[in-house]
């Protein structure tokens, strides 16, 4: 499927309707999602009546006639919202997500909800990897992956808590963009760790993924992405470099070498000593404040939680009010940190995950690489890179500083741009 | 009403029966409710039976039978959330908040929906003083700062997103906590400005407030809050001294000089200039984030939102993303600065509000003094400690370090002993 820039202005020059984009969406999904099964609920005569609306109007706004879809933790107005978990299965939101509802003020069109694993944690849903149906897609927005790398949709929202957008963007060979946490709203969002959770965006390109996020936060977008100068790069492999398998070392290292070449200015950064163990420290946090969240699902439901899910509250519950004070200054230090590396390097060059997506449908993979830069707010983009030894893709990840969320993006499509070439 | 403590304890002993508990909180609303004007939706049945159930039960956790008001942005299961707004008057919640789900596993009784201001803004409900029903009760938690005051129910929940805790304690008259930014989960809460929302705590007594802030944020209460010596303050009059009104002064002044008197060691601190003008910044952050969160409401519903409402998300339209980005930085100096000033006093002594509460039911007053605290996501107590010249409460306000609620309670604790003795 095309970009959803090109589409935006195929539609605004009058080649294209968006009643037939929507068309073909749906023709695709109609085709593919009985293997991809990226899916919760589509609305089809919704989004083919705002497509006729849209289709009368003159341009709306940045993503006019652009169907999108939503992770299905995420409220679309007279919907139900699953939350992935049969619990949820009469929920019907009463209003639309901020996020939504200003995705709608830019001309998109929330073409239906994407499966989510459980409340976004590590219980999959139904979707398989578009590459190879009998490997993960990654999760927990696995839908939203697998949507937008499959041509269901130009564009897909989603959330990361540890690495709920990087590492299904990684698995499934497309772009992810998990922006400064708190950029883009989560008023009518299931909350999993308040201090974590992140929107996140989907798409083919940097360049859409950056006017996805803008206009989900209710921002401008960029007109260009642009650098004055080749980036400075930092390779940062973490204290964790010996968990990645060879192909992910080596994508990680080939792209670093390609850029070399390209004319950034690439050096390796060894760990940072307040940077250590901040896995850790993520993983505290998230299980505290997830068997917070989840008091009234544990009373009353806990039969119906998943093992996984049942598991980690139990762990929240382990980790103790001191425990937790004390990893929430650990990620204070961890900020300043990141701002040290990079106040010498635009961005970091980091694995996305450990490897490939794994065989096999009953897990999602392992958010390692990611979990530090959720817990540090920073930006993050997930770029295709390479391939593993089953020959799927794998992904490199760049890390910007809080709130650099431009420059960040201006530095992946740089680099987009010369892996493309290269 | 006694504190929650001593209810508990007669409950625990058998003295009282919650059921009787409950029964004396409905016979002081049927009292008092068609002045005060409170309460939103009253649980009457739902809150007679769970108190049956728990008087056949032994003790559930330390707010066994407590009957509680909670505010109507906060999610009670099968109860309306009204926000305040006549959008919301069919929007039932389909599960408890994560708060409320907690304080039902502390054993506490939701008793009902206290009145909030229109989506916790600044346009009032029908909530009035309880010392003086012409003058306002504050707000935005309006109804749980008057339905603890006028002994309608010992303890409620409110929240903060610029001084709707302490101001309504203040007008009030009674103890108001906003713990540290995120303690207590935001689950099942309507988000107004995400980086700023606290959810908080009325009660009569510091020790009541401690209990319930420990119950709806899942950590075991204290068994007492103690300070090993006197306590060190810093009288810090802001940059704002000259906003607050004659009687505000003289209570701040007046509760230093006998702190000073009962052994403490109280200093005046000058104003740091890092936190000069964080009021500003706070109300910049406020209105962008909002403007946000209600995208849904201003798209759909634009004319049923109140005059007040409407020109504040259009300021917000009006910051613009790098003016908030340098807010929030703004804000992480702040946090910087108020940890030096702690670093030589346990807590600031601070006034609560510009003055008593005003009179007329159409505003709920200023929330000036506590908009660059509830930034920076310090703890923060509002002591009663006077009257002013219309013989309503007057406030003092002490303010912790980020995550030293315990401590800060400490010392309010023992600051409320000897205001009461002086």
């Amino acid at each position: 499927m095309q970009p959803a820039r090109q589409l935006v202005e195929r539609i605004s020059d009058g080649e294209l309707r968006a009643e037939d984009l929507v068309r073909e969406c749906l023709a695709r999904i109609q085709d593919r999602e009985g293997v991809v099964g990226a899916w919760e609920t589509i609305d089809e005569e919704g989004a083919l009546a705002q497509a006729r609306t849209l289709d009368r109007e003159s341009r709306r706004g940045p993503l006019h006639g652009i169907p999108i879809g939503i992770k299905d933790i995420i409220d679309v107005a007279g919907l139900p919202t699953r939350n992935g978990s049969p619990l949820y299965a009469d929920n019907r939101a009463f209003r639309d997500a901020a996020c939504v509802a200003l995705l709608r003020a830019a001309g998109a069109i929330p073409l239906g909800k994407t499966v989510t694993t459980e409340f976004a944690y590590l219980t999959p849903g139904k979707t398989t990897n578009p590459h190879n149906p009998r490997h993960t897609p990654g999760g927990s927005s696995s839908g939203s992956a697998a949507a937008v790398v499959d041509g269901m949709v130009p564009l897909a929202l989603g959330s990361q808590t540890a690495g709920s957008v990087i590492r299904p963007a990684a698995f499934c060979g497309t772009v992810g963009y998990k922006p400064t946490f708190g950029m883009i709203s989560r008023a009518g969002i299931l909350p999993f760790a308040e201090s974590l959770d992140t929107i996140g965006v989907f798409a083919t390109t940097v360049s859409d993924a950056a006017l996805l996020g803008a206009a989900a936060s209710g921002r401008a977008p960029a007109s260009q992405l642009d650098v004055a100068a080749p980036p400075r790069l930092a390779v940062y492999r973490t204290d964790l470099w010996d968990r990645a398998d060879d192909a992910t070392r080596d994508t990680v290292l080939t792209a670093a070498q390609a850029l070399r070449e390209a004319g950034a200015r690439v050096e390796e950064v060894p760990p940072h000593p307040d940077l250590r163990g901040l896995e850790k420290t993520h993983a505290m946090v998230m299980a505290f404040e997830a068997a917070r969240s989840f008091a009234y699902e544990r009373q009353l439901h806990w039969d119906e939680l998943s093992p996984k899910l049942r598991e980690h509250l139990q762990q929240g519950d382990a980790v103790g009010p001191e425990a937790y004070d004390k990893a929430l200054g650990a990620a204070e230090s961890g900020r300043r940190a990141l701002n040290e590396l990079l106040g010498f390097a635009d961005a970091l060059l980091t694995p996305s995950t450990i490897g490939e997506a794994p065989e096999g449908l009953d897990a999602t993979g392992d958010p390692l690489f990611d979990r530090t830069w959720t817990l540090l707010h920073a930006p993050a983009v997930n770029l295709p890179a390479g391939r593993g030894p089953r020959g799927l893709p794998t992904g490199i990840q760049l890390v910007g500083p809080v709130r650099g969320d431009l420059h960040l993006l201006s530095v992946a499509a740089w680099v987009e741009e010369r892996l493309s070439a290269s």
